[in-house]
């Protein structure tokens, strides 16, 4: 099936022309893509123009409104009917495209997702998930970063299998390893609401996933497990201190470096050093975030990506399409609802 | 008042020798402090030959038993009696001592610390604090770190007291700011659980801490704020991943450096550069994690700490007794039951 893809024009720091010439660069790459460009018509036609084969291949929606950075969700679901990001998530739900890209505000691109393509059979809340880098050569799945502050053991089990069904597609994994985010690795660690989660995954029987147990965020980065789970609370907290963390190791490496004449001439020598440092942990050369457990593919871009990011979102959404990724979903969770313990936490 | 501190020798990773030597390093910077070692006699008085100016002005308390690193809470309050980390503590409950320090199991210590001191009148439930590094001058105080892994609003406006009176302690601040950890900085943002707690500190009167709402997991480095409150399972999840993306971005440096010539000089050059980077990180520069809100003051060595960190947990230990910090947070607990909506969630 050859993906035809709406792309939110407007969201995000950067703009209709960075989100073309990703979509550019996503199209050379795979020929067959098709793209529905959702935003001022005026704006985008003009980027359309650096990239004539692209341009074949997109048609063009007028938006007349755009969701601000700094929208409520409750805010951004009123103006739906006008905006890039309502236009291109409804695009999915008529069938007009099969998945959307938006690098805009999250809050109101979940609140729009979830109300226009509804949470599927089976799953009871959908979750934000992403891949995070490692140092092993595959990334981390980890979900949920922030859908769901609070969640019970049911949404843990049913983002458990989101999750494996991603990193599945993702990286070819056929049992996709999967651990729950805990505070000890111990069996009676944690909540109970994660030993209820953790005693319906041991007991499942016949799911595509190889269930491990716990594990605490300091492994997150190891890539011992293809698969973490835990409530958007926590996983939105572990996320945001990877992220400020990694910020604040090489900013105090930058200062260090600057601190001498011998240290500044060595950062020179070793810039190449660096500069890898920092291609790994570029977000842009990760994909953006994924909301999974709608009737729809959605892919939250991020909001400061440069082409090569939206690009990598782009092809993430293909992917998840070509890949069929909702009935992989829906496969699976029909399996926890014949298995009798965990159809207790799940169903 | 002169502090006289128990130490559990046995304790960590590390054993009696860098116990001691911490001690002794401690007492070469303050003269007044005096201690009792808890453990193996033998082993201790071994130890204290090679610091004679110490052993002056220690005792040593024989214990049979050590708690062992994988050991459960439950065990280990079973055999309290006669190990070194029960010992130490019953010390400081027996008023033999004014502070215990500890290097050994956290769980097991926690538990034998709630056993023995119970908790503060107008304190629900203990919390484990530590004052984690930033980008400026001071290091930021953050609670819970595991203690707790459910938490309610009365328990966080209760770590937000004990939090503000020992960032007043360690860094003299009249008044330190303070925020809850959440995943949004907007005032909506969160749990229910987030919201009560904002809204009695929000209307507060009188407490010694300028209460200024969220802050996020990214900002935790940043030292923008002087105390950071959250719940247990938030709490160690932050703190855990702080640790890992700190090893994980050393490694791939270490990595990067490793992967040409040119990288391999350069690092060689800036090599102090590096070194005052991990000298930052080093948990051997920052004190152990500290007990709050129980009848005594217990301290927690990182297990792994060699003699300065140890040297670091005692003058913690020290400075909460002689700067009075149970009374300090009895008179503040006291404000929170005078002033309404407060006590409504505090009280």
């Amino acid at each position: 099936m050859r993906p035809r893809i709406a792309i939110d024009a407007m969201g995000g720091d950067v703009g209709p022309r960075v989100m073309v010439a990703g979509a550019a660069l996503a199209r050379h790459r795979h020929e067959g893509f098709q793209f529905l460009f959702v935003g001022d018509e005026t704006q985008i036609r003009d980027a359309l123009k650096d990239h004539p084969n692209l341009a074949a291949a997109s048609e063009v929606l007028h938006a007349e409104d755009v969701v601000s950075a700094d929208a409520k969700p409750s805010q951004a679901l009123r103006g739906s009917k006008k905006t890039s990001m309502g236009l291109a998530v409804n695009a999915v739900k008529a069938g007009d495209v099969s998945a959307a890209v938006s690098a805009g505000n999250t809050g109101a691109l979940m609140a729009i997702s979830k109300l226009a393509l509804r949470t599927m059979p089976g799953i009871d809340r959908p979750a934000l998930a992403a891949l995070l880098p490692t140092l092993k050569d595959t990334d981390v799945v980890m979900l949920d970063l922030g859908a769901n502050a609070e969640c019970d053991s049911r949404n843990l089990v049913q983002f458990s299998v989101m999750g494996a069904a991603y990193s599945k597609i993702m990286h070819g994994f056929e049992k996709p390893s999967v651990k729950l985010l805990n505070i000890g690795t111990e069996d009676a660690k944690g909540t109970g609401t994660i030993q209820d989660a953790a005693e319906a995954l041991r007991s499942a029987k016949g799911l595509s996933l190889d269930f491990r147990g716990f594990t605490e965020a300091d492994k997150i980065s190891t890539g011992e497990v293809d698969v973490i789970v835990t409530d958007g609370f926590s996983g939105n907290v572990a996320l945001k201190a990877l992220e400020g963390t990694a910020r604040f190791v090489t900013d105090l490496l930058k200062r260090s470096f600057r601190s001498s004449l011998r240290s500044k001439f060595g950062f020179l020598i070793s810039r190449p050093a660096t500069e890898m440092l920092r291609g790994h942990l570029d977000p842009n050369n990760h994909n953006g975030a994924v909301f999974l457990g709608l009737n729809g593919v959605v892919v939250k871009s991020h909001g400061s990506a440069d082409e090569k990011g939206v690009a990598n979102a782009v092809e993430v959404a293909a992917r998840l399409v070509e890949d069929s990724i909702l009935e992989r979903i829906s496969e699976e969770i029909s399996k926890i609802g014949q298995s009798t313990p965990a159809a207790a936490a799940a169903k």
